[in-house]
């Protein structure tokens, strides 16, 4: 990547990052390919939009939180990044549901797919977590993380044999398979998935902070988490000011519900929490108590 | 499904289709689980927008196709449509690249996934097309695509008995891989491309057009375009005057550009088509050739 | 409206609603003009992507608060509404930044306009808010009011007649302008703000509760307010589950940016709030007094 | 602006526009503020999807020609550009309507607008054309064409003097009503169309070739189609590859519907075209006329 002159917004931050390969999982990536806009940015487009009315907002760091929290999110808009990612294919399904985005894949109907598949490290390969239906819970014995880590590689490898024999490269000696091969197209249906695929992602800061409250959270998947950190980390560096609003008003900010405020309201106002607590759910409760230490007890 | 009364726009033919399972494949299927407007929603809309402008295209059907023709999109948008599809992972890996639409899709996060995979028939298991690099080519011989079928189940098989091993639904007698079982987010990174999901999806018309038509093109693989084709089946049905504008003025229409239209018009007015021809690709004058019948040899 | 039979999901209340005109403002309105889904359409889409893990919320109700609580958007996309809007073009260009919607607004390309202009009431010509920059405080005096209606309707109705007499409708006798019309594309460009568009406006729920969140809220501009609060009443009546999960966990939910938790939190575990309060702005100080009852001074 | 280094990619065409004002009608502009991208960006996008695909198509300029001819849009919306656009309201209300774009539009509610509207140049003021609904015809007298822009210039002089008026900025002595002003967001709806906002503009490459191919129209409206083709200026220097595919392949492309396509063969094939022909309407037929010369009477 030559060094040019350029009149634009620029990040040194971001500058040193560029072209960096970030390493996520096992033989995944994050690479920012490259970027518009930082902190000012925002700032510029937010004063065009509410010009006077910004006046006393006299730095950016105060206009920036201002914004975030009142969720005036067109400004965020204003920031656009573009990076090449490698991802576990079960992962970029994941992904993809970002529908604000846009997307180069490598394409299995042209290309032949790398022979690299995930393989979950043995401390994270956790047992289904009974509570939580979606999520994994503590960590399997090293013996049966083994046994699945065994099964799950020799799978792949054979896969990948497979797809290859399909596709005419490595042909068993006078086996007439590889006269002719099967379609590409056709040839990578054998794959699972957790074979890795690659794609450019470009987003503007918006929808990305977005992705991120959803894919930082604890009941995202872990591999997705993993590659989340990497870009939070990224994003930190590019545009600070926003990231830090983001931090104090959305990733760490606390949602009551009606109910929910309507008890801690009467905590707070010295009244018993357990009337107002009667329109709280099972898990309001539990929720609760576990923000606010708040025990409100369903029965009188 | 109960019958109701309604005062909303009605279409007999697709009330006939509701809850009716649409065969795709070897296991999947199109569902029409629920629509909004016909023919006469999407003219409503465009009276409202182009008002005394459409007077004198009095009836519907030249009011439609004027507005196919003239690419006045957003009309077409006013009809919805909501699908439950049944389809192989590779073929959602495609669709789910068309952004503007709502999808709900079965997560092998809450859900253990059934087991059943997507085998192609013998006569569309195709080698690798030698010229059209992303597609497929003449059908191997009988005993090819059984060697191809047989490796393909034989896996996929396999793959599903390591998802129930690890998700302790079938433990080998004395293996204690049953007691805890690996959480079902990684479990299923085991299974292969060709395993089946299922999806609510749900679009307007005009996206719905769009995709059918990159879906129906005869560049798109396969098995995506066997879903189209059953889509393209129930549009039909839904909306006949939209589908006959649409393939009328898009998927019959011709697109010639700046030099084929050049080359065209040469041999229309009665002059030698060469000289004009000198601007096309060597792709370009094969595909003028195929569509109009022109022969224009790049040397004089 | 014909009465049809369906077998799609009908709502009643709704049927009860179509084609009726609901009064906005003065001359403005909005008519449903077609709908698709109600809450078990939620419901089915979510059981379709949650399947199992759904089970245990067994009734429709609580798993309608569940997605919403968590933000589960997606199975809300699944209802489409379809509106007939009368609005003032201010309001137009407030309503159009909602980008995930289908319109087909009238056009002063095609269609001459009606005379119709937006004259506020009395009692909401409000005088500028000191505090808060965008909106409006207490009434002008009933006389300030007369002249601000006065001055404002003379000018729409001059620039109407102007408008008749750029498109030779309406030309003074002797007045050659009528011979010759103005196109109207640019005759148009005459009327102020307030005059009257229509438009049909369609949406899904989720992209609707957004809209309403942000046009409910205290701080969106009154005339906009009053479409929101008409189509508030439809969409209760449409989808009552929906609602009120969508009022308990949204819009009348309390969200604590991180440094306002803190506070809340030392409060109810008994601790002095200041040093937990230094991090709050001064507009967070007075919310959380506003919100909680916590007075917190920010010297010590 | 600084001029700063930069290893992202760099188009000193670009460089020397940044920031300058390009003018558009009689008061507006579009000023570049930022972009992301080039030609390269486009291929190396590409090149990531279709993989060993692109080999043959060794060289950028071929590969964008291809992806523009057959509709490979997404490693188009691999650009970025980021205007600053200063236009009047009736020509935003229009441009507003592509979607998929970020917005940031000086807020009425904010900010006092300036006193600066637009009006036509004597020679572009059309009368209505008769076959165009839509558009103008020829231009109006030099007399007519006076009193039509006297009666707009005194509206829209006299309305900002009621704008301030309310205001309270500019009282008539002894005249209360510059005690208490009017809200800023009422005051602003005795504004007409014709007066100017601005905002910050930023779309993908895809989305602003759309963009164009749609503006630059002769139908579309005389002032939009300037600002379009100041842009298009822009994006000539910024990506020339794309632009010269874009005006290959879609703004001097022809298409032609299935029955126009059958007449056009039938006549290179020297066969009589009127049996073909008898599927065109009376608008085709014309416009095949006018583009390809074939003239096919209605009646045989």
């Amino acid at each position: 990547m030559a060094v040019m002159k350029t009149r634009r917004v620029t990040v040194p931050a971001m500058e040193a990052l560029l072209g960096r390969t970030m390493p996520v999982l096992d033989h995944g990536f994050v690479r920012v390919v490259d970027y518009m806009g930082d902190d000012t940015a925002v700032v510029s487009a937010a004063r065009v939009s509410y010009g006077r009315g910004t006046r006393r907002l006299s730095d950016d760091r105060g206009l920036i939180r201002y914004l975030m929290r009142h969720a005036h999110t067109t400004p965020f808009e204003m920031c656009e990044i573009k990076l090449h990612v490698k991802l576990p294919i079960f992962v970029a399904r994941q992904w993809i549901r970002h529908r604000t985005a846009s997307v180069n894949e490598i394409s299995g109907r042209y290309s032949i797919l790398d022979r690299e598949f995930y393989l979950p490290q043995h401390d994270v390969i956790g047992a289904q977590d009974e509570k939580n239906r979606q999520g994994r819970g503590a960590a399997l014995s090293a013996s049966k993380a083994r046994k699945f880590l065994g099964i799950l590689s020799r799978d792949a490898l054979k896969a990948y044999d497979h797809y290859e024999r399909f596709l005419g490269i490595k042909g068993v000696k006078g086996d007439k398979t590889t006269e002719k091969a099967v379609a590409r197209e056709l040839a990578r249906i054998v794959l699972p998935l957790n074979y890795y695929t690659q794609w450019y992602w470009k987003t503007d800061l918006h929808n990305l902070l977005h992705f991120l409250a959803l894919r930082l959270d604890s009941r995202a998947q872990f591999e997705i988490r993993e590659y989340a950190k990497v870009i939070a980390g990224a994003v930190k560096r590019w545009v600070p000011l926003c990231w830090e609003a983001f931090v104090d008003y959305r990733l760490q900010a606390l949602k009551l519900s009606r109910a929910e405020a309507a008890v801690v309201r009467s905590v707070l106002e010295g009244r018993d929490p357990r009337k107002a607590a009667l329109g709280l759910s099972m898990r309001e409760r539990a929720e609760l108590k576990e923000s606010m230490g708040i025990d409100a007890p369903s029965d009188g």
